[in-house]
């Protein structure tokens, strides 16, 4: 380690009272629930899992504690011992529903998380990707120096400063088993920039013949499980953060890359000669996870009505909070005259029926040749932006929880003088 | 034959008073060059090329009469001497220039051209492209039967009347020769227009050894030079055209494809909510086919400028008479308040140049990451077409003879109600 990194360091790991008490308390858990399933002839263990269980955490940490169970208990029986288990510990825990349904609440103030699984083996067939969370543990715990302890802390505070920390769907960054795999394989956290800085293309990290099955962005050969990309969840624009965050803080031109409360950067508000609208939906009671994936069909389908219809959609931004929000940003806020309908090509079988289609329908022009093809400029509706969307969007799925709201999209035209975080999200758009 | 075809034909036969005509004026214009040259010891002889030659002329076609030099001639000599006979045959002849200089005039009514060139052999290293033509007489008046001289006769006018007739650039069509390889090819009319109904993708005839060596929309391997695709001129809209009419015209779909004084078709002068513009630059005293390229390349050039600057150009027309003029369809007459200006990919080895470069410039937004790159949104300078064409046009090449006009480029903004033929033309597009 160098030292300059020491206040950084300092700044983010945990005290060791803070310590103290995460292992009080899940020593304390888990010493119940093993307990509790002896005494009732119960075939589960407890084990801490995550970041406090790999001494990778940083300040202000959850716990995470796994209850594993043998593989003879049906799903419907584990669901139903471990959410029991789980009330058990917690009194005040409420439950929630990730890959299992698993319970949730506060130990002496500190957020616990207690999640039924299966127990299983390296390279034994796992029953769904829960299962697998102790396995990582177990690995990071195995090869992880300690001494490399504070690259990792480094590199999770790194990747959270430039808004790429996190498997989240709505972050689509790095995980911290992940951020935990690059310091081992790469030595450091100065190491996994360097090697950041200097890569080409897509990010490749495991054996040929495993990381040859994917065509994700960043692909890294999960140590535990050599079927599964560990880094699937992070995007392409994730991966050029942190190779472009890799080399600008290597060449000292940028000295703000640990500090996690980052104000928003200046932006202007001038006016962009173009058309920004914001439609929204009342936001379902599911998790982020599960709206994010809709926000961005709803974001879809709207685009291809403003695509079609001449408006020419050219940027965008979602948010997921009290409503689903999208902002579009078009090119124009009239659609042209006309549209360009691109016919078959001409040696085609259906070209006749084309023509014998159009020939005597009200067109602005053709059809006629253009390269290998017929086209018609097809009178526009010239219809205003609501009007299309509002006109156009029934037979389209805006996605399974948000389809039920299609009548209801609200549709702003957004003053970008307002203190709208969406806009200004969209409006300071920098590097990080 | 088909009897059908018979109306047409007669229409477009030469009469028998017209052919003796032409033979009469072409054996009396070689009997002259002939004893000329013989009696000045030239080593030359006369022979009449092109349509009448084989047969398979329209009605009011004009001569070609090549005047073959042995190969010992330098270039300079035979074009010095190639003139000198060609004015002795016509004492109103006046000089053009195509491949090599040549004499133009007329005979008792009849347009004559008098053109110098090498004699060669089939298979022959030629100088010049003209030196194959007598070779392409010959091969046809061997192949071609008399009973097919119609089904030629039909081809042409098929292909003047859905305006593919010409190898000059201004039409980049279907020559003549082309027409008279395609019967031979084929066996006859309504033969050739099965072939190209039916054809998928670009055309091909020939072996594949030499076809494989171009990359043409029409590849039609020169019966006399098999390194020669005699079809290059025709462009892939031509072919598209006769594709699509032999696909009507064998369904009976259209009846009037032997009729060359088609009216222009009925159009829509309505508003089309675009910016239509027409560049023009005085006509240089150059035959089109020099002209026509430098007027494709002034498009070029002006449509580079338009793009960047936001107006998105989307559509074209080329006029080339007594000035050039170019008629260009833009998406909007006033660009958007920024332009979207790219970056390298974040994994380039100048990415941080560019953002110490952009740093404190003074951007709408930027630079940001989108998938791979870097971006910015450049404020525009919200010019007008004219400001931005006028005002970028300098550095830009568009073409060798109309640079020097450069400064002259006159811009209108027609009245879609005007009677200008380039206007009407692009308002009026149609399949054929």
């Amino acid at each position: 380690m160098i030292t300059d990194y020491s206040s950084a360091i300092e700044k983010y790991t945990p005290s060791s009272e803070e310590r103290k008490k995460l292992s009080s308390i899940s020593d304390k858990a888990r010493d119940f629930i093993d307990s509790y399933c002896s005494s009732e002839g119960i075939d589960a263990d407890a084990v801490l899992v995550g970041s406090v269980a790999k001494g990778t955490n940083l300040k202000g940490a959850d716990l995470d504690l796994f209850i594993r169970f043998d593989r003879k208990y049906s799903r419907k029986e584990m669901e139903t011992l471990g959410l029991d288990i789980g009330h058990k510990v917690l009194s005040n825990g409420i439950e929630r529903y990730a890959e299992h349904p698993y319970v949730t609440g506060f130990m002496e103030g500190v957020k616990l998380d207690l999640v039924p699984c299966y127990r299983i083996l390296p390279g034994q067939k796992k029953v769904s990707s829960v299962d697998r969370t102790p396995l990582h543990t177990e690995y990071v715990k195995t090869n992880l120096d300690r001494s490399q302890l504070s690259d990792v802390l480094l590199l999770k505070v790194f990747a959270k400063s430039i808004g790429v920390y996190g498997s989240e769907v709505t972050t689509s960054g790095f995980s911290g088993y992940i951020c935990e795999i690059l310091v081992i394989e790469y030595g450091s956290f100065v190491n996994v920039l360097k090697t950041f800085a200097g890569w080409k293309g897509s990010f490749k990290l495991g054996k040929n013949e495993y990381v040859g099955k994917f065509r994700d962005p960043v692909i890294i050969i999960d140590p535990v499980d050599d079927d599964r990309n560990a880094a699937a969840a992070i995007s392409r624009e994730n991966l050029s953060r942190m190779i472009l965050a890799s080399k600008l803080f290597l060449k000292g031109k940028e000295k703000d890359f640990f500090n996690l409360e980052r104000p928003m950067g200046p932006f202007k508000r001038d006016d962009r000669g173009t058309a920004i609208r914001i439609f929204s939906v009342p936001r379902p009671d599911l998790i982020d996870d599960v709206i994010y994936p809709q926000a961005l069909r709803m974001k879809n389908s709207i685009c291809s009505i403003l695509e079609r219809e001449g408006f020419e959609p050219m940027d965008s931004e979602v948010e997921v909070s009290d409503r689903v929000r999208i902002l579009i940003e078009c090119r124009r806020d009239r659609p042209p005259a006309f549209v360009l309908h691109r016919g078959p090509p001409v040696d085609s079988d259906n070209v006749l029926d084309f023509i014998e289609t159009w020939r005597h329908r009200d067109v602005l022009r053709g059809p006629y040749i253009k390269e290998d093809r017929l086209y018609i400029d097809l009178k526009g509706g010239r219809k205003s932006i609501e009007e299309a969307v509002l006109g156009d969007i029934g037979p389209l799925n805006i996605g399974k929880s948000l389809n039920r709201y299609k009548r209801e999209i609200g549709i702003e035209s957004p003053d970008l003088s307002a203190e709208d975080p969406l806009l200004q999200r969209f409006l300071a758009r920098g590097l990080f």
